[in-house]
This record gives C-alpha cells, sequence and structure tokens, in this order.
C-alpha cells in the first residue's frame, strides 16, 4: 500500500519536476536554484531533498519528459512518410530534430549539458531513449546500406546522429555557424544525402 | 607613449588570462570566480575589474588563445601530406581536431561554451580565427567538389566541420555515444569519406 507520506513525496516531485522544467526552458538549466523551485512548489528548501537526491536528479527527471518529447516528435515526422525512400525519411527526422531543437532550445541542451559529470552515473531509462531514438534512426540507415555488419550500422547511425546534432547544435548558435535556419536544413539535407547516396 | 599604469594594466590582464586558463582547463569555464582569479593573480578583486570588463572577457581573451593554438594543431596536421588525397587531408585534420578536444577538453568546451548570450556580440578576431579554420577545410573541399559554387562550397564546409564537431563532442561524453576513441576516429573517416566520395 502506498503510504499517504509517499503520495506527497510523489506529488512535490511532479510539482518541482514542473517548475524546473520552466525554469530551465526560460533561464537553462546552469540558472536553476533550489530557493526558486521551492518558491514555484511553494514547499521549503529543505523538503526538496526529501523528493529528489539533488537538483541534477530534478534536471535528469525533466531530461526524462524533453527526451519523450522529442522521440514523438522525430517519430511523427515519419506520419504518413512511409513511402519515401530511406534517404527522405533520414532527412524528415533530421529536420524534425531541428525544429524540436530550435523551439525548445534550453530544454534541449539540457539533454546534453556538458556541466553533468562526464562519466557519471547515467540512469536506465535514459541510455533506454537514446536507444529507442537511435533505433528509429537505424530503421532506414540499414536500408540504405544492407551489407553492413550490426556493429558497421551502429556505428554508422551514431555517427549520423552526431552529424545532425553538430550542424544543429552550431547552427542554432548564430555567431558561431553565421547561417540562418533555413539554411541548416540544407546543410543537413546536404550532408545526409551525400553519405547515403549509393 | 605607453603609460605605468596601462603597462600595470596589460600585465595583469595577462596575469589574469594565464589564471583563468588554469582554472578553465581544471575545472571548466562555468568555475571560473573573480575571487579565485583576484587570489591567483595576487590582485584585489576590484582590480580585475579595471583589467576586463567582466568574466566573460576573460573568457574570451583564454579563447584567443584555445583558437590559435587549436589552429596551429589542425594546420600542423597536414605537414609532410601535402601529396595525399584531399579526402585523407581532411580526414587527418579531423582527427587532430579531435586529439586537441581530447587533450584539452575544458577549454575546447569553453569556445563553444553554450552559457554565452547566443547572440551576443562576438569580437572581430573571434569570427577570424573561425574563417581561418574554415579556410584550412574550405581547400581540400574544393578540390573533391571542383564544380560547386563559393556559397555552396561555404554551406558545404560549414556542414563538414559541424558534423566533425558533433561527432567529437558526443564522441567525448562517453555517457552518451558510448563509444572509445578509438571508434570516434572511425566514425569521422566513415562519414567523411562517404561524404566526399566521387
Amino acid at each position: 500500500m502506498v503510504t499517504k507520506s509517499e503520495q506527497r513525496r510523489v506529488a512535490l516531485r511532479e510539482k518541482l519536476t514542473e517548475a524546473a522544467e520552466r525554469r530551465i526552458e526560460a533561464q537553462g538549466a546552469s540558472a536553476l536554484r533550489a530557493r526558486d523551485l521551492a518558491k514555484d512548489a511553494g514547499c521549503a528548501v529543505g523538503a526538496i531533498y526529501n523528493a529528489f537526491e539533488d537538483l541534477n536528479a530534478i534536471v535528469m527527471a525533466v531530461n526524462g519528459r524533453t527526451f519523450r518529447k522529442l522521440g514523438a516528435c522525430v517519430t511523427g515526422s515519419l506520419d504518413g512518410a512511409e513511402g519515401q525512400s530511406p534517404q527522405q525519411r533520414l532527412v524528415l527526422m533530421s529536420h524534425a530534430y531541428l525544429g524540436f531543437a530550435a523551439d525548445n532550445t534550453s530544454l534541449w541542451r539540457a539533454l546534453f549539458d556538458i556541466d553533468l559529470p562526464v562519466d557519471g552515473p547515467v540512469p536506465a531509462w535514459y541510455l533506454q531513449e537514446l536507444e529507442a531514438l537511435f533505433a528509429n534512426i537505424a530503421r532506414p540507415v540499414s536500408e540504405v546500406f544492407p551489407d553492413k555488419s550490426p556493429a558497421e550500422l551502429a556505428l554508422m547511425v551514431r555517427a549520423l546522429f552526431s552529424s545532425v546534432h553538430g550542424i544543429v547544435l552550431l547552427g542554432l548558435e548564430n555567431r558561431i555557424s553565421g547561417v540562418p535556419r533555413g539554411r541548416v536544413e540544407e546543410m543537413i539535407s546536404q550532408i545526409l544525402l551525400q553519405i547515403t547516396e549509393r
């Protein structure tokens, strides 16, 4: 049986995660402060640490939601596109990835937050979400390269995802890439079509 | 004539930049504190703001040094490789980029620090260093694609750089890409050779 105190803890976790999501969206993960979250959720600062181990754990809870939304967005880009070539499906998914990153930049950045310990433990669900994203990319890639071994395919999928990620990342930082959004889409298409040209 | 007070200001800028470089290398740019830098440089906290506008300006001074070292490393990878194919030269430069990022991860990350204002003003020298890096990539790329217009080439150069950057970035975050360094080199070669295959 779930105790009342456990119910309250779950409700507080939910409230804190929602508050953190709004704050990360507005100011980025590095601006997250326990005091602000306590105010948003109407609890004492100390209560936060009964609900979560630390602020990092709250960011990871937000990342969990973001990952599910991102996954839905990328998968959704294929609705009605089942008949298209694998190359075209890769472009559609990548443009959806760019769109999600452009519309939710701070939340998307928090997924890859460079301030997290590089070799720290990663929750199992995080790796599962990542694997699900890679599985979506792997389908068209395996159609383009039917002769590659599973290990070669896995490496190609990671390389393709990382390439698109890099173009999106620098493309959204105008000061570095200096190209408008339409050109970022073009860069993605160009790279993907060039790579998957047979 | 340079006044004594100006000489002292230049010397303090130098000291603070060196101190900041050591601290960024050890802990990352986000851990930089004025108090620590003042202690390192043997000056009052207030003196920092006579030498630099703010902490961000010190990070940019460190980035200037890092960019020059990075440029020398990438250019140096072509020493004695002038006779190699443009594809092979792109791979050499990209592996040098990976090596520099792996050996100077915190300094390299500070170059692309996501906490800087995305559309804030960028010093002219910063853009010049970036252009110099792109010019190095443009040479072999124009040999591979002699028919592309200058605008198409510029887009391809940015797309290639961003792709390699993405592979290096996620490749250095083990928790996300889950592949060892040798495999990261392999991903880079695979993507570059696939893109530049004619």
